[in-house]
């Protein structure tokens, strides 16, 4: 399925179908994000609410990963105020209850050997992959060839990684894909730090495959945008730029943004991956995750590569982090204090977030 | 009608009325004080929250204000975060979707030329007047002779009126309301700084006219407050104290108060008037904005004048924020803590208050 | 009526009655404690939530100890804004209404004379006893014999008496009255600050009688922990070691703990006694106070005595401020923050608590 935004007129009864906010429910057969991996260190427990859910989150003697409800089952204080203890046990700081990878009471000493069937907790599927640790907060079985591909995390070399970032956004995780997903709002939110000249006018290719969702943008024979100046050898001052982003149902996002000489092919130019990774908190909080890997890197030196990395970085966090998530926050907050149910004018630009919504809404379905 | 506030019992059938503070609504065929017109510079933006609705106001190229709601109608981010373009348009900064100050949508570069009718956003009848904007929030038709007559602060020369005040309070309109129509509240909570010696003890007289009610009281030969020495020269030490002050239903009240000579006309002495503009921002907070304009004023030179106007200002403001707002958001909270509905005690002075409480039940209900 | 706690399976149905955490209702007709009574010096008026009901104490110009309604009946202001007045009269801020010990409005300015029935306030029983003021917020009699007996802070030295102390806690009653019920969590929350080496595998002994429920603990021939070593003579350092807590429905409780030499008669031993008082100021945050009176005081002169106050004092504050009280106001958030209704696993620890709930479950219903 491939076709041009410009077929779908706004206001189109295909388009009737508004984004909704308020869900008051998740998608719990999924894979989130629960952390990067190097946000947990062996050792610690990391606490983390996702889907509205408390999550404690471990590593195993093994080093492999383990989540498990973040509630002590017999006076629910947060295990995550507690120790890990041999055994790849979590003890809960109030009584001492120690509790498994599996969710399992393993140890009750009020008295030692008695333990209650109903102390055992919801325990979670993990998986470490991608330089992340995934989590499935639903009941059908965790199918880990689920989760998006993400392996330039793994494969490209540390000095065209940017540091993982993190931010806390005060807005629905919808509201974040439906921007991130959106590259009209480039122009008018990023002008001058994302984006290419041109590529407002440019036309917006839209995909479905299954349930990843893809807008791409092209121009062809502009000055190239600085940020792929600075990335490219001399003689690529102008040429053809591209966009195109990929949505993985429910929340993660993969972008490929780049530039090469005109008429090329997009491949033998340059540019980077952008990652991004949505985990609900609640229904009005959102943990977003990022980076950026280079691709097709034209060897420049470790000192200019280590240059480009943090520039990158630099940019993209104040893009996220000062541009898009005060007017999104914004967004949330108008929506919440309205009283009344608030229908959205459709434009054409809304068709990819408007093909998210029914996937989302069949994913919804299915969920229960 | 016109009755001496004695002969109202207290706790008779008449007074039964109690104040509700969370009606749950408002009165929207009304106007209301937007903003001080200095308040909106031109080429600004300037948000404010109106009966709980968000509002954008901003200047057209002419200089007359306009008003629409803030929120776009695409993404319903706030549109006082965008930028006014040329030909009297508000921009929405995340998409760049045009808002004339009539709320239709002038321009979606998503294409351009395609504006959905959805795009439209509803707009406000605005007046500037008496260095006021004034809005009307309903769907009736908005008459400006409606406005209530604060000509004092066009007519009267800069250095007789005091700076324009603001004092965000954190408690509902009609709180604020019954404490400034309420005279006899000034000898506990003002005392030695507002109001005259023997107040207290001086006969209430109330009027209602329309939908206005004013209350007034006189004290006759009793030694003049200092405020109102400082405004006189030298012989009024001693004389007639009188305050009367007038409710504009739903929301704005003119105060005039001063003193004369024992016995002489009330038009022979000095004072100043009161304004007082209240704006309910959510039911339990309301914008409140204030001003003095001196009456009679008995010339003294520019330095002494500007010193009087200073230090009306300074007074009037301790008295609003330091002395009355401290009790009015006390009261509210008391209110909205209670978990039963409060049914008050009602006095003599609280006739006042009561008549105003029967003229909103009824616009209320016109309102509809 | 007297049970060894190993008896109690765990899981049984004896034990089905899960801790509630939010009635949405209080006991009404019970003792609590309002202040201690070094907290209402002769001329103040203290503001007070209680059961959240707001309260204001007064002393009478008797010294004894007075509280009403803290609302004024006329416009709702906070009475503990105003100021006490000849005549044990509290007087409203606003309008300078006064209301007598009893509730009644003696005096209203407006006019001179006239006192609305309505404008009488609710009055609260009060007790100073034991250097607190006692109060009682419900319609039966209030009988002060049945205040629990904490004589030992009206018939120690004050050199024995640590200083009274007071947290706000942001849990429920129950949730703090659980903690403090259960000796089991010494161990792991305040090891080695409180408690005795082998007090976790000592055996639990469960006592109720009436509203009294009693939890003990006795360890023989163990390393004499060191605040009781602080507080003995030479010869100490091994002996038994023991520790009970009643508690009075529904949230006052008195500790008393010690040790004495091995074999011999608890009461030939040393320790101190525990005050611990409890008052809902509503169903989330509780009124803390707290003290320790020491017991069988082998003399050491008053510096050392001295030292061993202030010793016991700051341990116990560190105790409940820094080690309780953030692991009970952790569970109160997981408590409030879960979308289902909470089933706790119970331990044979529980049984006090779960004895104290059917306990609380009874008086509710004769509250009524």
């Amino acid at each position: 399925m491939d076709q041009a935004i410009g077929s779908t007129k706004p206001d189109s009864p295909d388009m009737a179908a508004a984004p909704a906010v308020e869900r008051g429910r998740f998608i719990k057969n999924a894979w989130y994000v629960g952390l990067w991996a190097s946000e947990l260190p062996a050792g610690t427990l990391v606490p983390q609410t996702i889907l509205s859910e408390p999550v404690v989150f471990f590593r195993k003697q093994d080093g492999t990963p383990a989540a498990i409800l973040d509630r002590c089952a017999h006076r629910f204080v947060p295990l995550s105020m507690g120790t890990l203890v041999p055994g790849d046990r979590v003890q809960c700081p109030y009584h001492g209850l120690e509790f498994g990878a599996d969710g399992r009471c393993m140890n009750n000493p009020h008295p030692p050997g008695t333990i209650p069937t109903a102390a055992h907790l919801p325990s979670f599927h993990v998986v470490e992959k991608y330089s992340m640790i995934w989590i499935w907060m639903g009941d059908k079985p965790a199918d880990p060839s689920l989760i998006p591909d993400y392996s330039c995390l793994e494969t490209s070399p540390a000095i065209h990684i940017t540091d993982p970032g993190y931010l806390s956004i005060k807005a629905n995780y919808e509201l974040i894909a439906n921007n991130l997903l959106d590259l009209s709002h480039v122009v008018y939110v990023h002008g001058g730090i994302l984006g290419s000249p041109g590529l407002e006018q440019s036309d917006i290719k839209l995909e479905t495959h299954g349930d990843v969702v893809t807008v791409s943008r092209f121009v062809k024979d502009v000055e190239t945008p600085g940020m792929f100046q600075m990335m490219a050898p001399e003689g690529y001052e102008r040429g053809d730029s591209f966009t195109s982003i990929s949505w993985y149902a429910p929340s993660n996002l993969l972008l490929k943004t780049g530039s090469c000489k005109t008429g090329q092919p997009q491949e033998s130019g340059t540019g980077y991956w952008g990652i991004h990774l949505l985990t609900p908190e609640t229904e009005r909080t959102t943990h977003y995750r990022y980076s950026a890997v280079r691709w097709n890197v034209m060897t420049q030196g470790d000192e200019k590569n280590e240059q480009i990395r943090q520039k990158i970085g630099e940019l993209r966090t104040f893009a996220f982090a000062d541009q898009d998530a005060p007017i999104i926050e914004a967004q949330q907050r108008r929506i919440v204090a309205s009283t009344t149910k608030l229908e959205p004018a459709l434009l054409a630009i809304d068709a990819g977030p408007v093909r998210c919504r029914r996937i989302l809404d069949r994913l919804l379905l299915e969920d229960r």
